[in-house]
């Protein structure tokens, strides 16, 4: 009965299929152990054997290919060091309130993926004219709608298929893809929303027209409107954000010295500033970047600001994040589906 | 690689000192396994050994005594299954906000607590003329206001520690109390907020003035006013209180019938009615007790409900609980430091 020690656990939000949040705001790693993955699942879990570790590729391909585990593991392969975050992440943020997973900050998640650029596979398929997209199929299927054996499937426009770091991943933080992650192979697209990295990988398809499932036109589609499904759009690339992960939200703190830290990130590749206010954004002082180690495009940026602050009251600290095409906004953008909140971070605090 | 299970996590609330959330809305038993069991520190973990097996008794009694873990197992015993709920629980949903840990609804457990009443004991020692209160201090210490070696301490009301039910318990589900919820002796109130249930206890000490510890007399009050400490009182017994567990606040439900189920409890003793409504209040609907084993005066009752629902919107359903005393209100009691929350619960889903 020595000194105990204490550690964060995911957060159940559901648990048939499960839905748990990474503990983001007690990790203070850049690339995050896989036990600390925020879990996001459609269905139940497919029974994932010997035989699902080959994928298919077909559609409108010269050649037709089926690969196996082993095989890719023979390719050129490339490792990328990258955010995946859920589109819904922060959904319990907006105002008016929205249905769906009530994520706090915490559906994302960063790690380390290897795998072989999609080009090169589809280099050995060859690509039939007039091809408009890829389509990606998973193992993992159930009732959707009106049906009640959906699999989830995905496509890329195929400009972003053949990104040289779009990726058929078979490795995650230097081992084989947890099964919860998508084991054995797991498409990879780095810069979207992670809806987009199909899970158990089963099946690419090169295709003609415009996939419209479920989980392309009905979810993962931004409807800005709260009474009609009007300027809709689909969500793709992850908006400019940050999360302030120390101090805790409603949280009290002592005067003097105050550590705020907290991360940054965007689809559209590197952060150049993240900056703080503690006045509601009349006043912004610069963050200080931390040397992390990681200096992927698509990875976080760890950052801190050291907040000297004498007053006793209360106060909300916001972190404002910028890349190369703007800033994170003051208010959000509300959709009906309650994806892609990245308004600025508020964090209240009582000085005592 | 077969199929996958889930299961639920304690939601981290802070790592130093160690405050966890039970993942209440995903336990389905009655008595609780302690590895669901809340956490709530107030300073980091002592360090238990062997010669922490002793507790003294003190103060004013005729005969000092000091025990041991061995000698208090030789004792008459009584088994209690109870409720141990934090004063703060839900106190993230009081407006205007309060600082705080933002305990959601899961800062409860139930176990079964066995121990020696702590009548008996001071029978033994005899209490002195002029007792007014027993003083319960606990191994556990750090940093408090101006003090950096305080150490946990809080007193009961000379009537309640004689109550029968008050014990100082040794076992915890049928085995040694865990580490980190007060080995290897922790003293049990039961029907009071869990702050009353001194951890790794070490001394008690009869005292014949009310004792003000920075537990008893600052934190552990109800100030029920916004700027001043006027008409505070003590927190002491557990309000009246219910949880829906089932279905998860802001998800979407089938048309058709929807189980809904949670939790009741009091700290007067047993629940006469649970009901349901999902017109705001306007209606009331009884719901159904469930026989789940458990009789204890001081054990929350779980119940069901059956909601045939056939019209697609947005509803909220609130859970209200009533005791010998009354009724939870529709509105909390707000206070400084948001405590004893128990206003109706309320969930708010879309029906599609």
């Amino acid at each position: 009965m020595g000194k105990q020690s204490s550690r964060p656990f995911l957060m159940t939000r559901n648990l048939h299929p499960e839905v748990q949040e990474s503990p983001i705001h007690f990790l203070k790693k850049n690339i995050i152990s896989n036990e600390f993955f925020y879990i996001r699942n459609h269905f139940p879990y497919p029974n994932i054997h010997q035989g699902n570790f080959e994928v298919t590729i077909e559609g409108n391909v010269m050649y037709p290919y089926h690969f196996h585990l082993a095989q890719l593991r023979q390719l050129p392969s490339v490792t990328i060091d990258l955010v995946l975050e859920c589109a819904g992440n922060k959904r319990s943020k907006f105002s008016p309130k929205v249905h769906g997973e009530q994520w706090e900050d915490g559906a994302i998640h960063q790690g380390s993926w290897r795998g072989v650029p999609l080009k090169d596979l589809l280099a050995i398929t060859g690509i039939g004219q007039g091809a408009k997209e890829v389509l990606f199929t998973g193992h993992d299927m159930g009732e959707k709608g009106k049906s009640p054996h959906a699999s989830f499937s995905r496509s890329l426009p195929i400009e972003k298929a053949l990104h040289p770091d779009t990726i058929i991943a078979y490795e995650c933080n230097g081992k084989e893809i947890p099964y919860k992650h998508g084991a054995p192979i797991r498409l990879i697209v780095p810069g979207w929303y992670a809806m987009a990295s199909v899970k158990w990988l089963k099946s690419i398809a090169v295709i003609n027209h415009r996939f419209d499932g479920p989980f392309q036109t009905d979810d993962y589609v931004y409807y800005p409107h709260q009474n009609s499904k009007e300027d809709s759009f689909p969500v793709t690339k992850i908006n400019v954000n940050s999360t302030i992960q120390k101090p805790l939200n409603y949280s009290k703190l002592k005067r003097g010295e105050n550590l705020v830290r907290g991360i940054a990130w965007s689809g559209n590749g590197p952060i150049s500033k993240i900056e703080i206010s503690y006045d509601n954004g009349v006043t912004w002082e610069k963050a200080i970047k931390e040397k992390n180690g990681v200096t992927s495009f698509y990875a976080w940026e760890s950052w801190t600001y050291l907040w000297n602050i004498d007053k006793p009251g209360e106060y909300v600290i916001l972190s404002k994040a910028t890349d190369s095409t703007g800033s994170q906004p003051l208010e959000p953008f509300w959709n009906q589906k309650g994806y892609g909140y990245n308004a600025v971070h508020r964090t209240h605090v009582k000085v005592e």
